[in-house]
């Protein structure tokens, strides 16, 4: 074990290499193993989900991976738990690290709460979402599940569509995009678009099909409806008429172009049923396929630093 | 795997030589084995148990065969789902899927949803009970635990007692039953029965020292209090007065009847604690203990074909 | 199997060579297995986790003891459960004891149920806190904390402070530190002071100062904050300010004194966070370590007699 245990927090700053390497494990993982033989790499680990908003999928999908590779997952939902007695997170952190966690996977409200935690930490914290700011493994399954499909990241025009401003799930999609050489645009209402995003390095569009124009994917986001109340997206219906992706605005991005979603999905309004369904653009399926193959890739670099 | 997975919604079209393979293993798997070849047998399966109401019985049993089999075990309690964010329910089950589950155990209020839902799915669906329709595995169960006890179901008189209108207990019983040769009573007020149940294949009977008069078999239902009133059955006192099953009524069926109930029971009201707690008749902890078995027999069929 | 289960439900008669050879396995299961080999020693054995009230941590350090030696865990939280349909809860226990279950672990508010219970059951009862009475996995982890730290427990002054009329782990500790020859001191405030304690073994103060001067251990209660309207003890403030443990009144114990708290801990109030973080004298956290090996040993003693 070193000194510094090794932490996913954000794609900010995981190396190009890293990544790479991370895609072609995920592979192996699930395809050169036996079940018999997965179960022996993380055996004796004990894998602690701490989720403190409802996120059924991405619980379940880790949950999966840890056991697969033969991991012991201790379930928590924080909301039933002894905070509730007023204790401090941090305290139930080093409780649960003192019984001999080997790792943290963590859904959290609160903006960087991690970064702050993890240096009084000896076991490493995987982010599963931390309020508005980072989800890094759905970026990196996303990213994944393209290169899946189109062989090469570099040269893509990747098109993302929603809450921008909002999303964690496009701020750790866009570092690994970037660094692979893809050209990425989001598309969002004023009021959902934050200003200098990326200091500049992506392009920014309120009209949706000019912003799919010829894209090769389309990564639709689940939007909060919640947040319906500005004055620019009064409610559903408008929000799904100008940003809805629907097969007739899906003709202005290229013919053979992949749409994506991270779920779960508002059907009839991020994304029409028609496309989302449609076996020839609809990866949306395969995303999920691959965040368990991702999510134990990442879990034993995170555990056995290979 | 083939094209067409093997769902278990319904005992009405499983036939005989199936079931009774099904008894035989689960009886085979329950005695003949060590339990680390016990847990071979569903290794790097992953059985996903996703149930709506709280049954956290039928929810253990299957947790408990599936884990004995080796299997990997997700557990969703649906209302604390991302079902909250509006999704539904064949995304969330069509997701689970892409994961790589092997199966889902469904219970939903629902009924007929489950055979909906099948064709939609590659994985099988094991029906733990939806709605007031069926609840196969109880069904299979409880003629399996006569059968340890009576040696030949053909012949008996079996009479189930209690809500028959609304009952999935007896609704899956009831065809095994038939199949196998028993005759069938009915016992309900006017009320709960249904009419022109299983095409006049089963007597009816609105008083209970009529139905089971000379029975080898007494099943009590459980009874909703939910149900209490109707203008027949006024409250739960009137409802154990008449169809409560007691030491005094009892003595009308034959001196060696079984009394069986699928739990949870409500003591003082569809049966007595002198009833249900008498060895001399009650066998309704080896039902209990057949669930099991017979859930480890049905996940292995399920899941290998075997 | 003996006709007679072996119930952990108190700390009072368990006989010091039992305890002492706790202490030693415990201390094995941690630092003599390797994982593979620990998964050994529990396989095909069910551990039932029956929570009443929400108690993460002990629910998780059960629950991790279990896995490491290679249990099924079910996970049952009561609330939520079939209890809530009316169902007794030894019918409950009778039925999950009826699917195999090889023991229960259960938390129940209610002071001595699990006693008047464990006779009605052919499988082990381990208590893991009842009502106000005792805790006694909790008394076995913190003796063996202490015994890591000064090689005897004969001749320690051990001070135990908070609200000793209600606390389990007082209950539960103070068997064991008699047993072994420890000098027992409890501290309450008068209104939480049990009248003829442990009939008069321990010696009792009213006083903070008085209570910790020259002691070995210092053990600090979590204070209830519901019982926080007596008229001696008016609000949290002023509890603090008697019997808070911070800085300056430590000094009255021994310059090698040892703090200890069963958490979760109120910072601030019956602890000050100076006191708490200081790993010159707290030993806080390796109780928690402690807690996960001690009930390794016990659910091994509890399921195989060894």
């Amino acid at each position: 074990m070193s000194a510094e245990p090794r932490h996913l927090l954000s794609t900010a700053n995981l190396p190009l290499n890293q990544i790479e390497s991370l895609f072609q494990r995920a592979d192996d993982l699930n395809n050169k193993y036996t079940p018999a033989d997965l179960k022996k790499i993380l055996l004796g680990q004990f894998v602690v989900n701490l989720f403190f908003n409802d996120s059924t999928r991405t619980r379940i999908s880790f949950e999966v991976a840890a056991k697969r590779l033969g991991a012991d997952v201790i379930n928590v939902a924080i909301d039933r738990s002894s905070l509730n007695k007023g204790e401090t997170f941090l305290d139930m952190l080093q409780n649960i690290q003192a019984m001999g966690a080997s790792c943290f996977v963590i859904r959290h409200p609160e903006t960087g709460i991690l970064k702050e935690l993890a240096p009084q930490l000896q076991i490493p914290i995987i982010n599963a979402g931390d309020g508005n700011n980072e989800h890094p493994t759905q970026g990196l399954l996303d990213v994944m599940t393209m290169r899946q499909h189109k062989k090469n990241i570099a040269g893509l025009t990747v098109a993302i569509c929603g809450d921008i401003a909002h999303s964690r799930v496009a701020r750790s999609n866009i570092p690994i995009l970037l660094k692979m050489g893809a050209k990425v645009r989001v598309i969002a209402p004023q009021s959902m678009m934050p200003p200098n995003y990326f200091g500049g390095q992506v392009q920014s569009f309120t009209d949706l099909r000019a912003g799919i124009k010829d894209a090769d994917i389309v990564m639709m986001l689940r939007i909060q409806k919640e947040r319906m109340q500005t004055d620019e997206i009064p409610n559903e219906r408008e929000y799904a008429f100008h940003y809805g992706l629907d097969t007739e605005k899906l003709k202005h991005a290229k013919p053979d172009v992949l749409v994506m979603h991270p779920g779960p999905m508002n059907r009839g309004v991020e994304i029409d049923s028609a496309v989302a369904d449609n076996p020839k653009h609809s990866i949306i399926l395969d995303q999920v396929s691959a965040g368990v193959a991702m999510r134990m890739a990442i879990l034993e670099w995170i555990l056995t630093g290979k």
